[in-house]
């Protein structure tokens, strides 16, 4: 506390500066995880994190803001998943590829309920969150950056296509792997494995003649 | 009224055998394409049928059985959405696996609201509601024979893999066409264009040597 005393609030609110943020992200991703983005309140989030009921207005207008900044955390932690797959794949753009996409499926195997919360339609509008935003913009670079090393001197609607191509069957993997539904079809408890000859299906993902 | 007599319920209740029911589901949809599933209770959607509050209960265990309800009629129509598309696509089986995806993806485009309740986690686990697996499983039949016939002769392993890929491409650029996010790299005002060049960039998607 600034002047040094212990108040009886100190017991239950020790945070300060960024710690209260912190703590309330925390507390509102650990019920969302548990119980779904439904089961968040401010009201429960406060409790979880032993503050006062009106401590999470100093931070969040409202429990949207607070889930929004919960996705935006989401975001950061898929972009460093994939940076550090990439990093793993080493040199061949290829490999590097395939690994960003078994990332990126991984993920939300790993994370259904973040990666769900992740996915709330009202959170993908731009301008709403715009840590979010930043975020989740962020994280789509790596597997940009790998499809354009994959295809050099390609046009840039090749580029593209290949970029929302690969996005898309990731994206559409990871859903459908994090709900189960892709098991009848697909061994997933080998989730790389299963990634890989997926993504492989795809013309880019493999060098041309291999 | 099978008695051909006026009576004060049949005002308010003018629905018999299925009638009902097919009421309550019409109602529960309309509420929850316009404020999300949500928005749905048994209660609110007794009122827009214009039954007892009591009614919806002889038919619907609780909302979610509703809901289940809504999103089997929508994989219901998901299906005959696809089977249209492939009688109009023709004979060429690779024209008609295009053809397909881009049903997919617009059927989800043209319905955003309706495609998220029928993509609703607790909906995917097989058991749990009936009717709405028998035709979820259904409605992913179009596109499996389309694959098949893309790829007569090859192992199982091979189609299945070449089948799950295109689902997962289908069903990714389908929720991120929804939700607008493929709009920075795709133009999405000609749905069926930008679904064709993505499906292409899959080995399967064209004839050996188009």
């Amino acid at each position: 506390m600034p002047d040094g005393t212990m108040r009886p609030t100190a017991l239950r609110a020790p945070y300060h500066h960024g710690g209260l943020e912190a703590a309330l992200i925390a507390a509102a991703r650990a019920i969302a995880e548990r119980d779904g983005p439904d089961g968040v309140s401010l009201r429960a989030v406060a409790r979880a994190a032993g503050v006062s009921q009106a401590a999470p207005y100093h931070h969040f207008a409202d429990k949207d803001a607070l889930l929004a900044a919960v996705a935006a955390e989401g975001f950061r932690e898929l972009r460093a998943a994939l940076l550090a797959r990439a990093e793993a794949a080493g040199g061949d753009p290829f490999e590097r590829l395939r690994a960003l996409a078994a990332g990126y499926v991984g993920f939300a195997r790993a994370r259904p309920a973040l990666f769900r919360l992740m996915e709330t339609p009202a959170f993908q509008r731009a301008g709403a969150y715009r840590a979010l935003d930043a975020a989740r913009q962020k994280s789509y670079l790596p597997l940009a950056d790998a499809v354009a090393e994959c295809l050099p001197g390609a046009s840039r609607a090749k580029r593209v296509n290949a970029c929302a191509a690969v996005w898309s069957l990731a994206h559409g993997m990871a859903i459908l792997a994090s709900d189960g539904r892709l098991g009848g079809l697909v061994d997933l408890s080998d989730l790389d494995k299963a990634t890989d000859a997926l993504i492989r299906q795809l013309n880019i993902a493999a060098a041309p003649g291999a």
